[in-house]
């Protein structure tokens, strides 16, 4: 038998029998792996990325990605903003749509030192910004590229004219920010790669329509996991935004951007029963540890709950969380699968992954870290507003 | 001008305009009728209510159900049980089928006096009881009243093998327990009233077996949110459990349990955009804050990611939350409706009651609290497992 010094690093798998169930997993070396491949492609693209910490909402996640001190990053809201800026980060877009109730506690960071970039598409939020006393602020405005949120199309004479109640009111008008939410529904590497150069093109147009007219507008934003993975050029564009990618999940391997052996995080269960004239094994993660996330509902291959794996991580073919109640998973072949249940008996642990990382991972207090050591590590995610 | 002193109760709803969005929204009128009114419900059909604190998840919650000290309650996850037990609940139910590897923790919260008592429905969890040596255990059997989840049909002899195995293990067989979970399925009084009657049959019917064979099976346990409201008769039933009654919400309303105005549980989102030519009005609260909870899309009435309503709990007609991203929503119109579309300048707030209460509260650390004085009180929340 193998002291710890002489086990293979994956011997750390085998901690996870020990660990309290439901729990969230982080398998270190497949994020290392996502988040190299997509740094890799945007340096070959010559853009930045900056990492959007809405999915893994971690500092330790965010130093694996910076383990030479941060650089850029995305956040989702003020909170994100102000946890990852206490750990050192200086330069950060918040990329929702500003209220002016939240101007202040921008402000306060920025009177901090941090570079954080408020986002805007209304006259009225123009107008708040520019009417603040509480600081110089600076602002992207939204782009629309595919009718997906919020935004203005590239040709929108508000464009202008937000930039000047920016420009007049002492805002620096950092540039432009889009996001291409409709390259979820893609189901073609062609339709991804042309949603991602649609990205481009409206980010591109709406900076050179401000320039035309004398505004800078130094900064040409783009991002989303799919068209990341998918663009071909980024001529014009300065910077990338993803966040799902350090993680991948089901509806990303829908989508055809990763495979099913990429997804870093999953949920560990515990069988708790069994109904064999159903076709049902039990266990202990229901929605609140799954999320009510469905994603894969709306694509080709529905995975219901999740896809059910061992405790190391291989699926078995074909079985899924069927059904979720808040603390109860109902595991059941695939309909019309000709697999046989495994035989998972009460006290058995697997692994589940899930539709939608951003979202299971929200249910979670912390990740288990496997492969950051002998053992596990525990990372704390934040949350909040 | 009225002082504060002099306003009426209602006032403290103004000071909703400063809570930072999204937050959760607890109105405390409405949780006190609704508790009230399923406590007199029980009173009168002469059997002990047990609240599920999994909605609620809050011990302020459980302080204003039992102002004089705690009474029975039931729990979905051992850390609700440690919560609650720290601040001096003694009679619990954990109503989740117990894993072997819990047991440990089971048996330190009885060791402290706590009466947690455990559920099972295998032969294995059975001998599992049987073998601890963590101390003296009690338990439940679950039965399945409704083919919904867990739990063994009540002439399935198999119970009574687990009630010997625990008999000569030295764990006390509590009684039975189930669980109605397919009257959420329910569209008629009829069919609600059928369905208690179903729970009430199957439980009793399981007891009365058990008894034939020498096993006193004190308790009888059933209960939902929906069958507690609709059962006629309990006999031979000691105690029911509902947790979602607390709060209700919009899929309790559309089963017919509610009405929209007893839903005491809201999220306040802030506009931060239009999109007038769609329809639109985007505001800062989206599955982040509202879950993924689409529970009222299997309903008669699909009411999105919520029901749009003013800072008053008033709802505007037909607008609801159409669609959600993490941090955004999308408000617009129900198809085919007549009404326009308010007026709701950015900054402008709003509160939005939702499809699933448990579910939308579990994404929020804490609830603002309007009625519990002159302002607003910060009621935490639990989570984890």
């Amino acid at each position: 038998m193998l002291t710890r010094a002489e086990a293979p690093a994956v011997a750390s798998l085998g901690d996870l029998t020990e660990v309290e169930t439901p729990a969230l997993v982080l398998d270190l070396a497949k994020l290392d792996r996502n988040v190299g491949r997509l740094a890799a492609r945007m340096a070959a693209l010559g853009v930045v990325l900056r990492p959007h910490m809405k999915t893994a909402k971690s500092r330790e996640v965010a130093r694996r990605i910076y383990p030479d001190g941060y650089g850029p990053i995305t956040v989702s809201t003020l909170k994100e903003a102000e946890y990852f800026a206490a750990d050192g980060a200086r330069d950060i877009v918040y990329a929702v749509g500003i209220s002016p109730d939240k101007i202040e506690r921008v402000a306060a960071l920025r009177a901090q030192g941090v570079d954080l970039v408020v986002l805007l598409d209304t006259v009225e939020q123009a107008k708040a910004l520019a009417a603040s006393a509480a600081g110089p602020l600076a602002a992207l405005i939204e782009i629309d590229c595919d009718g997906h949120r919020g935004g203005l199309a590239p040709d929108d004479a508000t464009i202008l004219t937000i930039a000047e109640i920016l420009a007049k009111g002492g805002v620096e008008l950092r540039g432009v920010l889009t996001h291409a939410g409709e390259s979820y529904g893609c189901r073609s590497p062609q339709a991804l790669e042309a949603a991602a150069e649609g990205e481009r093109a409206a980010a591109v147009d709406a900076a050179q329509r401000l320039r035309a007219k004398g505004f800078a507008c130094p900064v040409v934003s783009v991002g989303s996991t799919p068209t990341s993975h998918f663009a071909r050029d980024l001529t014009g564009v300065t910077e990338v935004r993803a966040g799902v990618y350090m993680f991948f999940d089901l509806v990303m391997h829908g989508i055809g951007v990763c495979a099913v052996d990429d997804i870093a995080v999953s949920v560990l269960a515990t069988v708790i029963g069994h109904k064999p004239e159903k076709g049902w094994i039990l266990v202990d993660a229901g929605w609140m540890a799954l999320s009510r996330d469905r994603g894969t509902s709306r694509q080709a291959v529905d995975q219901g709950y999740g896809l059910v794996c061992d405790i190391e991580g291989r699926p078995y073919r074909d079985l899924l969380v069927s059904d979720a109640s808040q603390e109860h998973g109902i595991l059941s072949l695939r309909p019309g699968s000709g697999e046989t249940l495994p035989d998972l008996a009460v006290g058995a642990k697997v692994r589940i992954l899930p539709n939608h990382a951003c979202a299971t991972s929200a249910q979670h207090e912390a990740y288990q870290v496997v492969g950051a050591g002998a053992g596990l590590a525990r990372w704390p995610r934040m949350r909040g507003w």
